[in-house]
């Protein structure tokens, strides 16, 4: 009996978490339907009933079942097709778990902290999650200096896990930096990581998965225009 | 050449994070030497050479490489001693991922609303977060159910990765029982999740990992104490 597989990736096209998943597929050549979400209009009823904890994408699905939350999408397919394209962990328990504490800072401790700035309406609470911002991509510099041993990715000679995890946010810092002048990869401060940043967007798979900076700025500036007149009518 | 092998702990004796490790280690009879921290006074120098980002306990010291962050150590150990004892994580990618994304949620949504009840001065905030763990607990009630399909733990028959996660605050919720009267397993309710507790608790490799919930009750007390002390200081 022939199996049909069917891999279906429910995302939206500005969102640095679909990214994940995107660039995971695309590295095991895995073939896939995308459907796009609108999540400023209605959720679609595949999305409510394959999420039904966070209602969020992305959301992988396979062989109709559901896998949430992007970076454990991207153990799935690492585990799922283990033999068909790179690894994405590294294979040492070691490395893995350095994999893992990182794309966790990344995910709890620093993109939370650039959201709080860009949300807050304080400016003490907006300059004091910037600080927070800059000190951890130091620490991030620090840790793709060591982790890297002077290879071009945290996964080495090729995109790995902690390349894809921080690497989803980089078209957003582009798109914040044409839109605010804000450049937070500094090549002063940030050396290592600002050439890591212009390989991995220069890489193919990522290349064809990234929407564009100037797409991504003209939504944050759009995004902005609806939150200044939300507030103007309250 | 032999190869020493040297494992290392730093807990404290009343985290429900640094009881993670220690049912992993017995599980895969890992011998260790357990260093208890004092966070009231000062933490020591291997602590904050260990863990330079977050200076918290648990880390796991394996021949001189740290490994930080509960169920990140709980994954490097399965990893490990992947050939002693039983598998912490199951096998297959889709039950992985889902272990991976219950004992997400409990560290980052129903955990942290738990906390936020706890310490928030205002009443309603602290309401509004007991009906988030009220919440979670269902939504825990259901994912147990359908996990472990009739079996005693969310591992199957023995104990797993989602076991160890959320297993590791019943001793807490248990004494918050004793202190506040607050039962949050609740026959009725939860009563899946009350049962699993109570395998859990007397599973022989727990009850020799965890602490007496009397022990934790009078700590919490303590804490209330020098918590409205410092508050009527001030």
């Amino acid at each position: 009996m022939g199996e049909i597989m069917e891999v279906k990736l429910l995302g939206v096209w500005y969102s640095p978490y679909a990214i994940r998943p995107k660039i995971a597929l695309h590295l095991k050549s895995v073939e896939y339907d995308y459907v796009e979400e609108d999540l400023f209009g209605s959720k679609s009823e595949l999305l409510l009933k394959s999420n039904p904890v966070y209602k969020k994408v992305p959301v992988l699905i396979h062989n109709n079942t559901p896998v949430c939350e992007s970076l454990n999408i991207v153990e799935y397919i690492d585990e799922t097709w283990n033999s068909s394209g790179p690894s994405i962990l590294p294979s040492h328990p070691h490395d893995r778990a350095l994999s893992r504490f990182w794309s966790s800072f990344v995910d709890n401790k620093w993109f939370p902290a650039l959201k709080l700035a860009a949300i807050t309406k304080s400016e003490d609470a907006k300059a004091k999650a910037m600080e927070e911002v800059e000190e951890g991509l130091l620490q991030l510099e620090d840790a793709f200096v060591s982790i890297s041993k002077g290879k071009p990715f945290f996964g080495g000679e090729a995109i790995g896990f902690m390349d894809i995890c921080l690497g989803s946010f980089l078209v957003l810092l582009k798109a914040r930096e044409e839109l605010k002048g804000e450049k937070l990869l500094d090549e002063s401060r940030t050396p290592s990581l600002c050439k890591w940043a212009g390989k991995f967007l220069s890489d193919d798979t990522v290349k064809n998965v990234v929407p564009e900076i100037n797409k991504v700025a003209e939504f944050l500036r759009e995004l902005e225009v609806r939150a200044q007149s939300a507030a103007s009518r309250s």
